[in-house]
């Protein structure tokens, strides 16, 4: 099913079995080269994506694989026995049909892809995943990050399942939970003094220091970030192997939304769903909207801010792949829309209240995004809609706690219940 | 694939599309009546339980079902259309080789069951989707449940998901996440001054006198129940269709370690699986543990108890299951152990250093029970054995954050990081 290539990584002679994937290829200047564990073209600077030779891909082989993202390790970057080595095997989660939601935001045909059943309830275990299984052949024996939330948790649980050490660098202001949902896996988690541009510098220089680390976000990045394309594949395959018509992707990096693009595209050239047309939507909160901005006013660039909102995980003021998304958005027949604090935590609330769905943040930007794209015409009411929500509410129970509660509070008779409930 | 049969409800003529769900039976006598809103026998107050007629059953069938637990659906207490209901969906959650586990733990062969890929992250998913598809059936209108944590989640997230109305009491105690995680699904949650004793004798009552409420582990109990099975079910088809030799699950009321071997049982009677022998073990932590105990002292009479445990989930000291615990194991071979907190915290710690999983205070016990099982001997090491996680570490992180935590606090610097790490 997998293509098995022979390459050369940077370091010399060795053969690298990262299934599918033959080279890196610079998004720039279309410079290639082997596999390896760099990010930038040596050529301009650009940042490197995996290409790929795929063999042939049957539908019934992926329908008869793991109930993870390894059904789809014929096109992704890595080793063919990539299910022989301990992973967190995430993906596969539920599609759901939002009938509830779809009539409160006037689209007919809506569904969720709710990835919050992930291993540690966030997409980040998608390409942490995929980062790991690259990062083993790769020679690497360290898994490490910065960040400030849902990919620490990933990356500290991955490597814990894989016998690996990790190294997590965190701002030291961090909310307590977020420290103790990544210390428990009992990694090298470091807080630094500092705010997350501290951290991020600091991962790049001790990822260029030490050869053994492997940086997900960094020094990994170009196969890292394939993982999101699993995401693609899983809606397409959930729908009965079609693609949806539109889809809402939250924003920070920008990088989950152009592979899904990707992976789209992939489905459809390897004839395992017809190549029908989709728009894709881009979702940001307005305390952090460059690309949204750039979108707004017709540029292609993508100006830095200083991020203010409540949706940290989406909190990238420097999005690398914005101008990325701006061109996939525009392709596509898209568009790219920023909503308040306030619309935010709505959003979370309106899912929750229809579809028993607890989302982070960010899935309060992509379903009050949705809303307003809907009620400005953008989205078409009929078309199949999917919003991806890729985090949990658990772990950002802060924004909602000024706004929920009990209906009451009685004493404890059926009595003062029945009157509370006004019945 | 399910057997459709005709019953009559307590009330009179209607039918009753349960799937293969015949009557009601008494666990203690035997008496039958036909499917209903019942869960006590009229003959002699004994709990009742679902009996079926089982038409064909066939893996492939199972296999090509969806990927959640209505896959099972010919085997459990619901409507043969259950899917064109909206429901949440759980199960089909992961079923993890735990070998690093297993080498701490001395087991060779062993699994975990990670449940906190479910919806609202606890097993308690399972048993509310057929409650409520139940519930639907028997003609009530409303969900409802006395809770202290995860079935609160569950029910509301749930009844929202279905567009129901919910009602959730709590111990107006009730630590403030908790309370967050239920009221977001926005039913009626109501906080009641007093203690869990309090808000399930409310419930009781509040059930006889609502006909159109159902309290899922009250008058809907027998169907709730039965949810349980899909746990065992799972772990037999992930398993590639064959019963592991060990099984080690939480007891809180009892009724998933009966429901996990009535599960097996049926497997083995419908040909499903080879019926090889098995044996069930019970875990509980000693602040609570009635049942282990009983076991211990070669009893049938399990005496309440006051808990005083950080295990909250399984804090039931009247457990209504637990003589039948008591069959189960001895019957199968078994045993009933507990743990203190402090190896209730060292077991949540192990599984999440070792397999990257975090588990609840619950799944603590489960760990540090086998743990303690296998180091007297109890549990085969060379047999293939399976420990049950049913709830999520982001719902108890209070057991930890005393334990855990960064390794250290540096400026941000690479020398300070490296430093940091000893290295």
């Amino acid at each position: 099913m997998t293509t098995t290539v022979d390459a050369r990584s940077a370091s010399g002679t060795s053969t690298l079995d990262l299934g599918p994937a033959r080279a890196l290829s610079c998004r720039e200047c279309g410079h290639q080269i082997p596999l390896a564990a760099e990010f930038a073209c040596s050529e301009c600077f650009g940042p490197l994506e995996v290409a790929y030779d795929f063999g042939r891909i049957r539908r019934e082989d992926i329908e008869a694989g793991p109930k993870s993202i390894w059904r789809y390790r014929g096109l992704l970057p890595v080793p063919t026995d990539v299910q022989s080595h301990p992973n967190t095997e995430p993906g596969l989660t539920r599609l759901v049909r939002a009938e509830r939601l779809g009539a409160a935001l006037g689209l007919r045909n809506l569904w969720v892809k709710d990835d919050t059943g992930n291993p540690t309830h966030s997409f980040k275990d998608r390409v942490v995943a995929v980062a790991l299984a690259a990062a083993r052949k790769l020679g690497f024996t360290v898994l490490a990050c910065p960040s400030t939330g849902n990919l620490a948790n990933a990356v500290a649980a991955a490597a814990a399942r894989a016998g690996w050490e990790s190294v997590v660098l965190i701002p030291s202001s961090l909310e307590r939970a977020k420290i103790l949902t990544t210390a428990v896996y009992d990694g090298a988690l470091i807080a630094v003094e500092g705010n997350y541009d501290d951290v991020n510098r600091l991962a790049t220089q001790l990822a260029a220091e030490h050869e053994d680390w492997a940086f997900v976000n960094v020094n990994v990045r170009p196969y890292y970030a394939e993982g999101s394309k699993t995401l693609a594949y899983e809606v397409a395959e959930q729908l009965g192997w079609r693609l949806p018509g539109q889809i809402v992707v939250p924003v920070a990096s920008g990088s989950q939304l152009t592979k899904v693009d990707k992976g789209f595209r992939e489905l459809g050239e390897l004839g395992l769903v017809e190549a029908s047309p989709y728009k894709v939507f881009g979702a940001q909160a307005t305390g952090c909207s460059p690309v949204s901005s750039a979108y707004k006013a017709g540029t292609d660039v993508v100006t830095p801010v200083r991020p203010d909102t409540i949706a940290r995980s989406l909190a990238i003021g420097a999005p690398a792949d914005g101008p990325y998304v701006l061109d996939t958005v525009r392709r596509t027949g898209g568009a790219v829309e920023d909503v308040t604090d306030e619309e935010v935590v709505a959003g979370i609330r309106l899912l929750a209240r229809t579809e028993g769905i607890f989302a982070e943040t960010a899935g309060g930007v992509t379903v009050a995004t949705a809303k307003k794209l809907a009620e400005s015409g953008k989205l078409d009411p009929d078309a199949e809609t999917v919003l991806l929500i890729t985090g949990d509410g658990l772990k950002t129970l802060d924004a909602v706690a000024d706004q929920v509660g009990p209906r009451a509070t009685v004493p404890p008779s059926a009595e003062a219940v029945i009157e509370a409930l006004g019945r």
